[in-house]
């Protein structure tokens, strides 16, 4: 048996029209969605990422706004920037690509980005109203809220379900918790410290793996027909480019996303739709 | 094999008298606790419960403000009320007693409280900044807080254990999860659309459990040697108390908290310890 391939890139396909659909209809009212994207220093993997965003963002006709700062900005420089965008109502959606510098205070600027326009969904008050699952109109960490996307484009079931998530991030693990929970799955986070990760990773109806390490879950780690959602991209010697799941469990899977081409796209098409739902809140208009 | 009996009685009056001596160092720098608890209706147990917490405050000489409302109180009335102590310097935490009558907006209340006062950790900021486990000087729901001060007194290790929520309640399970990812235990949340609750229950060294139901945790349901801490709070037809765990599981468990005399005694004690906390940030005085 081989798993069923999730295409990321076509559910991002499809994600992105209704994303340019919605754009022009909140623009034909006067509303250009605006992406502030603040890039500090010169990371190459950031600098790609940025471009993408920018790229995509210019597709969609957005107001599209990426501010690079040199490697040497200081921290009131950041917060300068930031509160700048906070006050702009051009402005819906600000992000700040993260690593930032070693000699910047990155929690600082998260908390100081105006809970509503953190299209990254990383303030506190976001990641708590969502686990606590109260209120609405808040913004949600891309990358899980685009698994989520993918899991319902492909009819998983997740009530009642085992769900495994590796690795907690605050920009995966933790909200994806906090979702996964919202759906009445029954939610266990694994990380680094957990002991007999193989027996935990075996029990999960869905398995997602956010850590960063090639090959560290291979096919004897993985439940016959689960669901398997890698968030991994690792770069190896020869230049390819690799999620956390070994090749082999496309053999024991049930359905699984590749790398590149799985959870990739839906985070920027994540992040565009994210940009239109927080420009239509901010000024009181209809999405469909 | 019979379970070490965890005595939350006696780890309450050690919290108790650490408080008092803290309370007495504050109060001669001109700082003296206050708690204001906001009581609408007359249910029976919340009477019971609000009571307990104004002896205790009265007991440490806190500024202990007790506002019972009645049945009737508007939205408007409440809010307003908890408006007022947000501006009042001699409060330092509010606390609205669960439940509110079904006319009334709990949630709008709890999102009005002042972050900073809310000494119930209700609040998305705050538990949001628990699960991201960013920052500071900030209230956590005092229930877990106290399970986990009652760990550390009997030793019990977490860093790589499996530890097993039942519940998943705002109060309860979703602070307590965090808590324990912080503390880097593997933890999973569990809930009524759990399937297989004993197979999972079984896999726990810490099993926490917070549901409300007499009896719902057998001896077949926990591993041998297992830190088993029950939550519960069940008044039988006979008039007993009784926990969600049953007897029997006192022959299999390792370690294993009462009802009554586990976790209750906890709560209060350490409500009583975070106010004094929150006093302390909010004035910059510090208590050791």
């Amino acid at each position: 048996m081989t798993a069923t391939v999730i295409d990321g890139r076509a559910v991002a396909k499809e994600i992105n029209a209704v994303t340019a659909t919605q754009t022009a209809a909140l623009t034909s009212q006067g509303v250009i969605p605006g992406l502030a994207v603040i890039m500090v220093g010169d990371d190459p993997a950031s600098a790609i990422y940025v471009r993408n965003k920018e790229r995509r963002a210019g597709k969609l006709q957005f107001n599209s706004v990426v501010k690079r700062l040199p490697e040497t900005a200081t921290q009131v420089e950041v917060l300068d920037l930031v509160r700048h965008y906070n006050q702009d109502p051009a402005i819906h959606g600000i992000l700040v690509q993260s690593p930032l510098p070693a000699h910047l205070n990155e929690e600082e600027v998260v908390m100081t980005i105006a809970p509503q326009k953190d299209v990254d969904g990383l303030h506190p008050k976001n990641l708590g109203q969502l686990f606590a699952n109260v209120g609405h109109q808040y913004p949600v960490a891309c990358t899980p809220k685009g698994i989520m996307t993918l899991l319902d484009r492909y009819d998983v079931p997740l009530a009642g379900k085992q769900v495994v998530m590796v690795g907690r991030s605050r920009l995966v693990g933790k909200p994806l918790v906090a979702l996964m929970n919202n759906a009445d799955a029954t939610v266990t986070l694994a990380h680094r410290h957990t002991h007999h990760l193989a027996e935990l990773t075996k029990t999960a109806d869905v398995l997602v793996v956010a850590v960063g390490q090639a090959n560290l879950i291979t096919a004897d780690m993985v439940k016959p027909g689960a669901t398997v959602i890698d968030v991994g991209m690792n770069r190896l010697a020869d230049g390819t480019l690799t999620g956390d799941v070994a090749a082999e469990v496309a053999n024991v899977a049930g359905a699984i996303t590749p790398v590149p081409g799985g959870v990739g796209p839906m985070t920027i098409a994540t992040l565009m739709q994210q940009t239109v739902q927080l420009a239509a809140w901010q000024t009181g208009k209809q999405v469909q």
